[in-house]
């Protein structure tokens, strides 16, 4: 018999079967956070996590810049820079980085906040690696911070990594998440 | 002459040339932000920005439960619940939604915090959409919250829409995405 799966209409109040074709073609293009030095930021996203710069944007009368990050090759990136921005809006699942000039330098700057404690919204971005524990020790030689190594606590398997403002990443791979997570599924 | 182009390592202080080729096949799988209800973010993220719920992952003994929400058509996903998982943690893009339970009944939950006030760090989502002004009439008939209507300020043609919860939702379109950054390309 057909059981109703946990994805179900009748399970989730709320949920619309169709898109409305309103809709079609819409894709979540970009996640938005504030960064406070962009050379800290980009080392550990292009180094430590493989990212590329694909745009950047600098708005000097607002005093901020913009740093599109991705795992799209930039060599298929267009030549001119404002077909660039436009070939960056059109790429999925883009981390925007977004630099108000003088916190790099400024002594009086507390931080950004990660959203974890209070007052919690926001909780990280996720990246899927070829191999959980093979990525973390690498991220360990490297000297990056976790906020639980891929053995800690029940989620055998999945990691929680912070970038240079304390903004956590989850790591996982596809080898590994569907077993972890198979009470919940 | 050639010229050094805003996205140039000269320009960018911290940025590597090349990616690790330990990274290789890494992608930006998730985004993930803490929801009051259910009900009301699967409606808004279905109904009004066209998404699906890819999975939903139930955690009894913690008390909380994963929605994640993608433009990924449903129909090409496995049967097996498990299977599923690691189908939706195979694709780029998605956005998880963590509800604790018993937030949208409780006349004390202060509500979450959407980073754009102090304590600030997260920003927002953005959507690429076909035509931004189409979509903001839809928005606005919708009865959706703006947090910037596409003629407000000087960036005409991006605007800002509220989720249920307050987080920011940026929308853009590749027809004028270009036009309107150009300045700062």
């Amino acid at each position: 018999m057909a059981f109703a799966h946990k994805e179900s209409l009748e399970n989730n109040p709320g949920l619309q079967a169709t898109p409305d074709e309103a809709t079609k073609g819409y894709f979540l293009q970009q996640t938005m956070f504030r960064i406070k030095d962009p050379k800290v930021s980009l080392d550990f996203y292009s180094r430590v996590l493989g990212m590329s710069l694909l745009k950047r944007l600098d708005f000097p009368e607002m005093k901020f810049s913009l740093y599109f990050l991705g795992y799209e090759d930039t060599a298929s990136a267009p030549p001119n820079i404002v077909h660039r921005t436009v070939w960056t809006f059109g790429q999925k699942a883009t981390l925007e980085l977004t630099h108000n000039w003088g916190t790099e330098s400024d002594p009086e700057f507390k931080g950004y906040h990660n959203g974890n404690s209070e007052p919690r919204g926001f909780g990280h971005i996720g990246v899927t690696v070829d191999d959980t524990y093979k990525a973390c020790e690498r991220f360990e030689c490297l000297g990056v911070e976790f906020a639980k190594k891929p053995d800690d606590g029940k989620m055998k398997g999945i990691a929680f990594i912070k970038d240079p403002d304390g903004y956590w990443i989850e790591i996982f791979d596809l080898k590994l998440i569907g077993q972890v997570t198979s009470d919940a599924a």
